[in-house]
């Protein structure tokens, strides 16, 4: 079978790499088994993996249907593997009796962790993805909505509050950064761009001036910049290199001056990057 | 030790449950390790942990840093545990003889893998939450932006793009859901309230009307969305049980009138509604 994901012509080719099904099974959203399946297969560089997220599998009937699915990629030859955090142990039974290696991500650990605190699992098992209480909620969703406001410098009303704010020139990565913050940790995160007119004075834009303590600035390659920025607007001269270049120079020249901390967001994931944030501005215990 | 989170007087009672510290180690983001070590400790709902999370440990002074930590943990009696996702076994192996319980959530399963798969582990470990191609990454940034441009019915420019448009009367939990999808999945998902005007028709509001198919509903308890009201506006007609109870019965009423698949919130965390509207919607493999 022909592989529509391969380069032009691989699929023709003996030495084509095989696919192998990678299923991520829970009975709840799917976030852990998949988050952890996909970290452990990220080591296998050499095999291509098709990549299924089975969520809510949590009675027998949910199980069959799995494991019918299980059987047509075994009979594709596919090779199947499951990774899997259902709880229910007869579920779990009926997952392995499937033609496919099965892997459990919990449970192993569980017995680990009932012999180092001396206690068995609650009957009642936890989800971790669960809803938290309304506290919690409300600081997320206070969170995304403070990050949608104060948005590329769009609003400094409540800019006194801000856990942090990113700055950086135009397309560096500032928006999804800072949703990801506001989102998995409930920061009050603002982003404020560097443009052109900022420079002259050679001092922080004048909105985020008083908060310079909380300023994390980003940057990038010009090359990367320049890719990014035509993308939005091709062919022009905000995504020429030598503008990328010279924005860039300055960004990094403001940041150094004022002693903000920054980092390069060409080699760095959104999750990265958020990480780094929270562990210079002490942002996490 | 007086615990300053217990409520207030259970600090003198000798009936105060212990709190341990337990350490997500990495030498990455410490998504990953976070993410299990926490699917596995809400097992333990008798024990109060204290959670550390600590990413990039990729060198020995790095590991001994952590050592240090986890050796004050254990001196103030908090019994630590570590849950580490390092890949280099020299690091490790500090780790694991500091005076912790370490449970290892990537080695003993890599194993595992090599064995189903037939092939040893790269010796260049990979590393899921690092940075994808350029294409994924545009995709990612242009979800955000989407997501933001079309938060609340602010705009419907590139509505007939959507691959969700959630509908919910305001503060069901629109906002922060449609975030995460862009974010995490890099989905296009627009998001509108449903108001009073819009019920007297009893039709859908006339600019999702024709993406109907793609129209996802969000519902609550009339007590929680009165709850989450009364937090922006308080003793508010808005914000009255009311007024909730009133627009919830219509809201679902029409999702019920033009078959719109909906979900009450009020018991879901994001990741959950996520995951359901994924699988309802069918917007993933």
């Amino acid at each position: 079978m022909i592989d529509s994901r391969a380069p032009l012509g691989s699929g023709t080719s003996p030495a084509a790499p095989p696919r192998r099904a990678a299923f991520f099974v829970s009975d709840s959203t799917g976030i852990t088994a998949e988050t952890l399946g996909s970290a452990l297969l990220v080591n296998f560089p050499g095999i291509a993996f098709d990549h299924h997220t089975i969520p809510f599998v949590d009675t027998p009937s949910r199980a069959a249907a799995v494991v019918a699915e299980v059987e047509r990629a075994a009979a594709a030859g596919q090779g199947p593997i499951i990774f899997t955090t259902v709880k229910q142990a007869s579920l779990r039974a009926l997952l392995a009796a499937s033609p496919a290696v099965t892997i459990d991500l919990l449970a192993g650990h569980l017995v680990e962790l009932e012999r180092a605190l001396g206690t068995t699992a609650s009957e009642q098992l936890g989800q971790y993805h669960g809803v938290g209480d309304l506290e919690k909620y409300h600081a997320r969703m206070r969170a995304v909505e403070y990050a949608i406001e104060h948005d590329d410098g769009q609003s400094a009303r409540a800019l006194d509050l801000a856990d942090v704010i990113v700055i950086a020139p135009s397309r560096c990565g500032k928006t999804p950064t800072t949703m990801y913050l506001a989102l998995q940790y409930g920061l009050l995160v603002a982003n404020y761009p560097l443009t052109d007119d900022d420079f002259p004075t050679e001092g922080l834009p004048r909105t985020v001036a008083p908060y310079a303590a909380r300023c994390f600035g980003l940057t990038t390659t010009p090359l990367r910049l320049s890719q990014v920025r035509h993308e939005r607007r091709p062919r022009s001269q905000y995504a020429s290199l030598a503008q990328c270049t010279l924005e860039l120079r300055r960004a990094e020249d403001l940041y150094r001056r004022h002693r903000i901390p920054f980092l390069n967001s060409s080699t760095k994931s959104v999750e990265e990057m958020s990480a780094v944030i929270m562990q210079t501005m002490k942002l996490r215990a």
